[in-house]
């Protein structure tokens, strides 16, 4: 019998959730609104429901052996999400709840880390042993991978770049309580912070003036942009720049090897890498130049979470 | 017979050397002036026959089994210095110049991790697996543990938090050509520019307008603050938030059980430790609030390198 491992990764808005075999094959896959749920049982309910029929279908009954979760603030030692700002239910046992829900093995590690997992084992990051994975979703989540292993640090919270300060008095509110943290201005939902801010004050003629502000999107600026709306352009500068500087002091912490960029917004070419690339040169320390290799991830954006989270599905106990 | 190794210490102003035992007893010591010598192999000559003295003087010809060296920018991986801008000779083949010298083996790595490798095994880190030590000398280095070991990146140069930017535009100018470093604000070097330009943008008293601007140094305004100085007091206090608010994003990287820090100005008790950890306490991401301790070294600052040095001694082949 052919082991399976189910993967899930809950995002703030998705959680997407795959079969996956022990040649990193997604067998199948598919997704529930994470938001919909105010309370984690109903969530889990829904997600046991479609989990079970997805299984069902292909035939992988009594074929899977554990689960593997990346989720916002999931602890790897604990198996808990702690303070995860960014869903419905900031602080709970998941990885207890889910494997007394399922009747199978759970571990679970933050989406970031995980998609990390996946980028080694099957994607830009296969090989090496040193590098930075930032996801650029919703918020900016980070993966850093240090001689071959995932960093967790002394309590498995490690590796939460999105929220290294990079405007220290001045920077925007983030849903974390702070002020100035990357994400705010990285992420999709930065990227719409930022066109509402420049629509506001500056005078220039956009096409991103003919859409309500409150519901720009960063599809937007990116539709705009490709267009050659100028304002449009200018935030992918005003984006890529930030984190092009931040990137540069990432690099004093580990040297990394490479940065790997997943995520909608690191599809958005020449947009954003150009900015990024000038920036992460230009303030880069002298003895790292040139060195740290600018990668996108090689693995399907739906699949790279999957797979990575179910890489710690096989480890479940 | 009873093998020892030599440690040294190389640093912007003074090195120093030691004979150490398998122990980690620090025998016997010497030092140094590092600027001294325009020339490497001057330098070199002056060093090799002032460690040969003391080699001889505490009988220990023929037993000294290993160098390991402990210097700003220097490789783990290729035994080189690179661009080290604090250095009268900013790059050389350092393991390979050191070990034809003294015919015997020789490691090198920069010195805050090799502080930190002597605080891991003599030290306040004893028992701890994730930390970060931070070193405020002439400059400020960083050695980075993770999982109980020296993080030395792709290159075998990671580790130089003192490069971190922390004011992006408006920062003061580094040694290393780039501007806003972590260095330029928190090192004894640090103090004394924030000195300078307190005296000059501020108008209250001060008993270090008694000195000369330009020779002002950090232990003049730790003395000066000390004897109640409010101005000299209120210059710590602008070193520690900065520091803190630094270390706070520190953690986003490893999720560090300890900071540990070192140097002259480590020593400056409350003045220095109350500002950082009210700075770093008020900017931590609530995950991390109140996990970090913030420790000092419990070596004695001559030999906390030296030992930390002599450690990769005996890993030199």
């Amino acid at each position: 019998m052919k082991p399976y491992v189910l993967g899930i990764d809950i995002g703030g808005t998705n959680t997407v959730f795959g079969i996956v075999d022990a040649r990193g094959n997604v067998i199948a896959s598919n997704s529930i609104k994470t938001v919909k749920h105010a309370k984690f049982e109903d969530y889990l309910d829904e997600l046991y429901t479609e989990a079970s029929r997805l299984i069902e279908m292909n035939d992988a009954t009594d074929k899977v052996q554990g689960i593997g979760i990346g989720a916002p603030n999931a602890n790897y030692y604990t198996g808990c999400i702690d303070d995860a700002v960014n869903l419905p239910w900031p602080s709970l046992p998941l990885a207890k709840m889910v494997s007394e829900k399922f009747g199978i093995p759970v571990a679970v590690t933050n989406d970031a880390n995980a998609a990390a997992l996946g980028e080694m084992t099957y994607g830009a990051a296969r090989g090496l042993k040193d590098f930075i994975m930032i996801t650029l979703g919703t918020g900016v989540g980070s993966g850093i991978v240090i001689n071959g292993q995932v960093v967790y640090g002394h309590d498995g919270l490690a590796g939460e770049l999105g929220h290294m300060c990079v405007k220290r008095h001045t920077g925007r509110q983030c849903n974390c309580g702070r002020h100035g943290c990357l994400e705010t201005y990285c992420s999709a939902t930065g990227v719409a912070r930022t066109a509402r801010e420049f629509l506001e004050i500056r005078t220039e003629p956009s096409s991103l003036r003919n859409l309500d502000p409150d519901s720009i999107t960063s599809k937007d600026v990116y539709d705009a942009a490709i267009q050659g709306d100028a304002l449009a352009k200018e935030i992918f500068d005003y984006t890529g720049t930030i984190l092009g500087e931040a990137m540069s002091d990432m690099a004093t912490f580990s040297s990394p090897e490479a940065f790997i960029l997943f995520g909608g917004l690191a599809k958005s070419g020449d947009l954003l890498m150009r900015p990024l690339k000038e920036a992460l040169d230009r303030n880069i320390l002298s003895m790292y130049k040139g060195k740290a290799k600018v990668l996108l991830s090689e693995l399907k954006e739906a699949d790279a979470a999957v797979l990575g989270a179910s890489a710690l599905g096989w480890e479940a106990k």
